[in-house]
């Protein structure tokens, strides 16, 4: 992949526009009479004493924009830098800064969140890094839609932002995921993700670094997710496609009713570890299971497409790099709702079998 | 309050009957032609290794009624027992097994979950009990709508399923709440909540176990909950409601748009170590929280109330009982949803602070 064009949106923020092979970006000047951007500080994370979790209050993104009109998509095109948060006639990715953003500011010298929270020390400003991704700037296409080269182009700029925002003072954990669907509250339909710098460990990563790190004490050093993936594998009922570097299955324990994790054969920690051929074998199968989502019903499937992600030291050496896909949709008219007992208790009740699940998205296999 | 007047539906399940001072309930048959139940073992719970949490999966709950009309409530009164749950002309408060129980077959010789899953011990049946409370007889009522003395019934009856169910073989936590709302997936709009008895602590549960034991190790015996509580005391910006036993706030670090915690002032695990008095203090806070909840807006507020109880010994000693009321609802016309930092990553980010949300339920005070 080409080093993208680097531009700065009219506010001061930063854009970056990759382009496939052969096909020319030219950024034009953001013109639009914006507010100067907040200093990064106004927002908030605040530790859960009851809980061991951090919460974040980011109470400026009220005024966010809200599902608007096609005609005014803020992730269009804008050929003449007036219309759009995208400056260019065309594009094939860009990234930018979230003109919302929750977590800011992160970079020389900014703070981590505190690492063991005591009396005194329960909130800290909300440092990190919020960046929107643009996968095509065709408003009306899904991810599942977009050819295998310009898939890969998607995971080359996830996997080179991944690499940025690990560097950058303040950052603990880097989070590429993609929202889909109004059911789940997406408010613009443009195929975009986001991806996320947060200044902590998020409470499911470190609740699986907590299980990994025991096991490995256990098991003679073994990995738990190793261990995982070899259980699916041998197990099989559950595995929905594999190739040479890549496998993916329904996980035994999945809490929603379509629920895929996609991992590679082999330890790694994120995507900067992966050669030329495990990605294209990524991109592969990532395209296999966003097509099967989208042939399960008539209308297309919301779903969540999460990326976990490691350092290779630290408690996190123990984290495998893997994909966690999950949809509500329980049936072609039915969601699952998150009540008191998933929301209130975390115990999630699922009204699918796993197995069932896999039998589904294989029956949907081209 | 009285004893209930046990009787049992069509298919065997217990149906319990509670009524106010002086009014006589009279239960008639159950005339309904209903299926022989399953055993109580067709439901599954699962072990997540990757998280340490259970998963339930109950397949069969996929048939359950779903948003009958109004003149088809199988939790309205069925006077001729034969055309809903409650056979009988009128009730106050009912109590009867979930015809679809995620969880069931608690009793005498039952397994609790595993407590320390290994290899080849991932998966258990599932065990427990769920159970169905109606809070009025009357269809359209909300539970803020009810008397001091009916919502005091209701209390009771939480109370005293609470002491029955922690005595049932299998059940590890006694877990009572109420979904309110469309919003949040609630197929039947009669005032109704529900009482599960889980195999296992639920996710959150030991989550929060886990910090209390930590805390009370590294702070000389104090308890976490209560020193919580003392320090929203002191600060009292969060604070919406107090009596002389129950203090009502706004956590800290609330995770949702609407967040209310209820605390008795005393250390106590469960609804069974409370006064005569300090059970009237809880229904009257009780009701003025909710109260405010439906006057937010003009539309009824979606919301969870989640009791969290405790048995008073091992690890649970810790606990320190208190009420979780929590709404998606963000704005007049805005929910709140679970995307990808939520669902995936379990990091909430919120769009009010906390002190802004007591606030406006202070402006709605009575």
């Amino acid at each position: 992949m080409d080093q993208p064009i680097l531009s700065t949106l009219a506010d001061g923020r930063d854009v970056r526009f990759y382009a496939l092979p052969g096909h020319t970006i030219r950024p034009v000047p953001d013109v639009r009479p914006l507010p100067k951007r907040a200093d990064g500080r106004r927002t908030e994370i605040r530790y859960d004493r009851a809980t061991g979790d951090w919460v974040t209050i980011a109470a400026l993104r009220q005024d966010r924009t809200y599902n608007p009109p096609a005609d005014r998509c803020p992730l269009c095109p804008s050929p003449r830098g007036d219309s759009s948060e995208v400056p260019a006639s065309d594009y094939d990715v860009v990234v930018f800064e979230n003109r919302f953003p929750s977590l800011s500011g992160a970079g020389a010298g900014a703070p981590t969140a505190p690492a063991g929270p005591m009396k005194g020390d329960l909130h800290a400003p909300g440092v990190g890094r919020c960046e929107v991704i643009c996968f095509s700037s065709d408003h009306s296409i899904s991810f599942a839609e977009l050819s295998h080269d310009h898939a890969r182009l998607v995971v080359d700029v996830w996997r080179q932002r991944t690499a940025a925002l690990l560097d950058l003072d303040g950052i603990e954990q880097v989070f590429c995921f993609e929202n889909r669907g109004e059911e789940i509250g997406v408010t613009l339909s443009h195929p975009h993700g986001q991806i996320y710098g947060y200044p902590f460990p998020t409470p499911r990563t470190a609740a699986m670094l907590g299980q990994a790190e025991a096991f490995t004490a256990r098991a003679a050093g073994r990995n738990l997710f190793a261990d995982l993936l070899a259980r699916e594998i041998g197990e099989q009922v559950r595995i929905i496609a594999s190739n040479e570097h890549f496998t993916a299955f329904v996980p035994f324990a999945a809490r929603w009713p379509v629920e895929v994790h996609i991992y590679p054969n082999r330890h790694v920690h994120n995507l900067t570890d992966l050669s030329e051929r495990e990605l294209d074998d990524l991109t592969s199968m990532y395209l296999d299971v966003l097509g099967r989502f989208d042939r399960l019903y008539s209308t297309p499937l919301p779903y969540i497409s999460a990326l976990h992600q490691y350092r290779a030291h630290g408690i996190q050496e123990h984290g495998y790099f893997h994909i966690e896909l999950m949809s509500i949709r329980r049936s072609a008219s039915k969601l699952k709702y998150l009540a008191g007992s998933e929301s209130a208790m975390d115990a999630y009740i699922t009204d699918v079998t796993p197995e069932a699940t896999a039998e589904f998205l294989n029956s949907v296999a081209t």
